[in-house]
């Protein structure tokens, strides 16, 4: 077996929101189509990986360095005779690449990392959860997840009645657990969104992402503020790399904190696992499986934080789609996240998926699924038309 | 005054060496000009820019994110009417990036920024390092850096012969300090190195590069091998994001440490000074300029560690051609570096600087100086072929 093409195409995600951090409105994500010259009903198989959202496409680095990598690799390296071995490709795309650095790089490995593993699946014949529970000893994985759903971000114009309208879309859609936006308006509007938000989120989990905006004094307000409020999480209160700030909020902090999702390799999750002062009892872990190195990487993350004492359900992937649920389902993580929103193609991906009861239940055909979306065209035409 | 134009173009820097970490054989680099309409001298002012070395080339995200941000800006928003302002064009860059994963992006961004600073002092009519001097209170630079001069890369044969040889060059050519390779050859084989290009250094001073490449033992062993051998630093021991593993190393090593070339931003310095256990009293920061978002970041990080007692001699800018030589001489640091082989391209932006008894000279025409080199055209070409 031999990868004899791997096209990538530069997808719009264009989206009209804004989180205290960044806006959407010019996101781009990478679509990878790896072709192989393995024929299954009469057509060659091809693995399909499409990027999480927030750091925008890989384009040119996938041209100017990683596709070659892979493409000029003898395929002896990767193939056994019977299967295409994951650890073996991030090898190869990792060659003469210095260590650090952590960025951009990690999302181009991401995603083709995420075509290996969906070509994996496709060639064991199984749903890449069921793929990745077998790997992992995990027999009686039920291909079920629990997700939270994430939305309520700032409107221009009656920004309680949207934030309403958008949790009771999610409560609608079955979902319990659900994330709104905070840290871009004073704390007292804040506070009030918040309040708007619980009434509708009524017995489920409201979470609450500040998008990593807070200094510390501003994350003692929020904290005092939220006292007595039944707050599932706050995540991202301080940047991603100040793991002191991070220390110093969560050695106040009652309420779990959940952090990660702008931490992109092993390396920076040791560091936050060694400096952040998290709590293995209550916080949650948020990097983005696709964002930092793929699934190799994330399962040598998981194996660090087991080794102290970390349980799998503290694990929340940041974004990341189906890629994301496969994983959080096959390796028994925690939570699975989904936009609220289905209008835009980021949210469309995993809008077929069943929740019923905050409980997601993974598709059953062999890989990760896009070729049973609706949006698969607008996904991967591009690609395609390669 | 309007950027009218950015072009770029992906420059070959292909060197037949091998370090610990990786084989040089596909290194690039980006050229970046900056087109203003700005006329002096019947034409119109461009700033270049051009990559350092290590990290390959930024073309993918300089075509997809930082060029047309920049385009797009007002120019009210960089120019005050007489000059451009490196700092407003940092934050257009930076705009809609989310914090964190500083890799790739922090090298794009600082090849952009290597030309504003390169198009503010053509501007002032200066060269850079006077420019950069006057901008930090330092009237009495005198353009004028100690530098040292890299190479010592192992060769496949006769490799303690190549070696002398090759230290031999950089007497020749002005230099006391030189740095040689170690860490990919037994303990033992590299304590005959370090003897023979001892032997050649004589006086000057011998620095030994491992590339990040030893873990504590391996460190250990060849601290206590080097127990009594006049060795003026130990460059990255362990890998960049092991602040705990440098902090061990550091608390055993009586000769100071050299680390920082693989860290790439204000937050990664700052995780290195809070974590990383190194000495202000004898350690230096090797700190890559323009793959760490350029000289506006490197200010900040400069201040930071000022904060916490550091002279600005500690700073040893990694790499980064005739764009460190004019940093480091207009902000007082400790040294520059530059290539003993004038043989590859990389090398020869720096073969024409006057150095005596290892204290280098630099020009005296407005800005960095591309346009006096004879390897212009091989720098720049492509891209004014745009």
């Amino acid at each position: 077996m031999r990868i004899v093409a791997i096209h990538e195409a530069t997808v719009p995600l264009s989206v009209a929101a804004r989180s205290a951090n960044i806006s959407f409105d010019a996101m781009t994500a990478s679509a990878v189509a790896l072709v192989t010259d393995v024929v299954r009903e009469g057509r060659p198989l091809v693995g399909y990986g499409f990027d999480t959202i927030g750091r925008y496409g890989h384009g040119g680095l996938l041209r100017e360095r990683f596709i070659p990598r892979l493409l000029s690799a003898d395929p002896e390296l990767y193939w056994d005779g019977a299967q295409i071995d994951p650890d073996a490709v991030w090898r190869i795309l990792m060659a003469n690449e210095k260590f650090g650095g952590h960025g951009e790089r990690s999302g181009a490995v991401g995603v083709i990392d995420a075509a290996v593993w969906d070509l994996a699946a496709k060639i064991a014949g199984v749903p890449l959860w069921r793929y990745l529970a077998d790997l992992d000893g995990q027999a009686d994985a039920p291909g079920r997840v629990a997700v939270y759903a994430s939305g309520g971000h700032y409107a221009d114009e009656n920004d309680r009645e949207v934030l309403r309208a958008d949790l009771q879309k999610g409560i609608d859609a079955g979902h319990t657990r659900m994330k709104i936006k905070i840290g871009a308006a004073p704390l007292a509007d804040d506070m009030a969104r918040i309040e708007a938000a619980l009434a509708v989120v009524g017995d489920g989990a409201l979470a609450l992402d500040a998008n990593g905006i807070f200094d510390l004094t501003t994350a003692r307000a929020y904290l005092a503020a939220l006292a007595g409020y039944p707050i599932a999480w706050l995540e991202e209160p301080g940047t991603a790399l100040d793991y002191a700030l991070n220390a110093e909020i969560a050695a106040e902090a009652a309420l779990p904190l959940a952090v990660g999702e702008n931490l992109f390799s092993f390396d920076d999750a040791r560091n936050l696992l060694r400096y952040g002062g998290l709590r293995a009892d209550r916080d949650l872990l948020q990097f983005d499986i696709s964002a930092s190195y793929g699934i190799v990487e994330y399962r040598r993350i998981l194996d660090l934080f087991a080794g102290a004492g970390w349980q799998r359900g503290a694990f929340a992937p940041h974004a990341g789609h189906l890629l994301a649920m496969h994983t959080a389902a096959g390796l028994g993580l925690g939570l699975a996240e989904v936009a609220i929103s289905t209008a835009s193609l980021f949210g469309q991906i995993t809008a077929q998926v069943p929740i019923a009861d905050g409980i997601a239940t993974l598709p059953s055909e062999p890989g990760v699924g896009f070729e049973q979306l609706p949006v698969f065209e607008q996904l991967f035409g591009k690609v395609l038309a390669h």
